[in-house]
């Protein structure tokens, strides 16, 4: 039998990445629960704990699910962010477009109106990018990067695109329109890949 | 004085905007308004109908203000796509990030739980990406666009880094997170610009 605080965040998790935070209300996670308003504050003093919460769950599971499969140290750098630019692709060709970016849906939600998720989620996003540019470093060093590329800037770029991808996917309900997206991304950094100098490892 | 309904809409666009459609009530509204209830159903029958209504205006100030400023007929193809890269720095740099993309903001809102709003903004990308197009190809007849660029993947690709940078400067609170993201997908657009041949116009 699943822990009843588990079962409030999976289902506070769905509901939120589905609707929105501000649009799901206690009473509809209760509903989906089927628990009863004591018993959920027993768990979380607040909607916003609950919210919190959820978030740090998901950021965990986007960790086990994406972060550590795809930045696999030991891996090629040029693998590692094409292993990362595949998952949107895979995963709404699977599962659709529906709810997108549950981190995105949260950045445009909550960074205006809501400092503790604004600042869970800049942590988050720099993480990523922090991730993102030691690949592209590490590609630098191995003499399969232009010289001239802005690291930290391509970095934001990428999850700029990455993010606009899941958007205007969620937009046209469409996996196509998203990995059209990420296939020009993709393109983009091409542009940045060189060969690497003879004798150097890939 | 202004027109009721047009105050209406004002104070509605402006706090949708900031704290989204599903976050701002009817009596939020009508608190700034200083009006009462009745007076409010008399010009709007339902929130949903007002929030329709706001974003029909939202786009109408779009087209005026970024639109047609952007792609003028006769302006040359990358002058009039430069012109639109330049809207979201200039306008991040003058008012700051909050808020963002009041467009991308309800995609990412309301896609997935109000049809009528998805329709109404799936129409506004599509002009937009129309717009996007017409310059590419526009770019293709006078021989200064790359033969492999995809036209309809490349427009797609720059609304989504144009999201992506309105997504990133919002979570960051910071205008050039924003407008570093616009120059590296200026970079990318570079790449696929070429010299005209020689006795063709610009």
């Amino acid at each position: 039998m699943p822990n009843t605080r588990e079962q409030i965040l999976d289902v506070a998790s769905r509901l939120i990445h589905l609707r929105g935070f501000n649009n799901t209300s206690i009473d509809d996670i209760l509903r989906e629960c089927g628990i009863g308003k004591g018993n959920f504050y027993y768990y979380f003093k607040s909607k916003d704990e609950l919210g919190l919460a959820a978030l740090d769950r998901n950021l965990e599971q986007i960790k086990q699910e994406l972060v550590q499969k795809s930045f696999v140290p030991g891996r090629g750098p040029w693998d590692q962010l094409w292993e990362f630019l595949e998952y949107p692709i895979a995963r709404t060709r699977k599962n659709g477009c529906a709810g997108g970016c549950p981190l995105g849906n949260l950045v445009l939600e909550m960074s205006d109106i809501h400092e503790g998720f604004r600042q869970k989620l800049h942590l988050a996003f720099t993480e990523l990018r922090t991730r993102i540019e030691d690949c592209l470093r590490q590609a630098g060093l191995q003499g399969t990067l232009r010289e001239d590329a802005d690291v930290s800037r391509l970095a934001r770029f990428i999850l700029a695109a990455f993010e606009g991808a899941f958007l205007l996917g969620k937009l046209h309900q469409d996996p196509e329109v998203l990995a059209g997206i990420i296939e020009e991304l993709k393109q983009h950094l091409e542009h940045y890949r060189t060969e690497p100098a003879l004798g150097s490892a890939r």
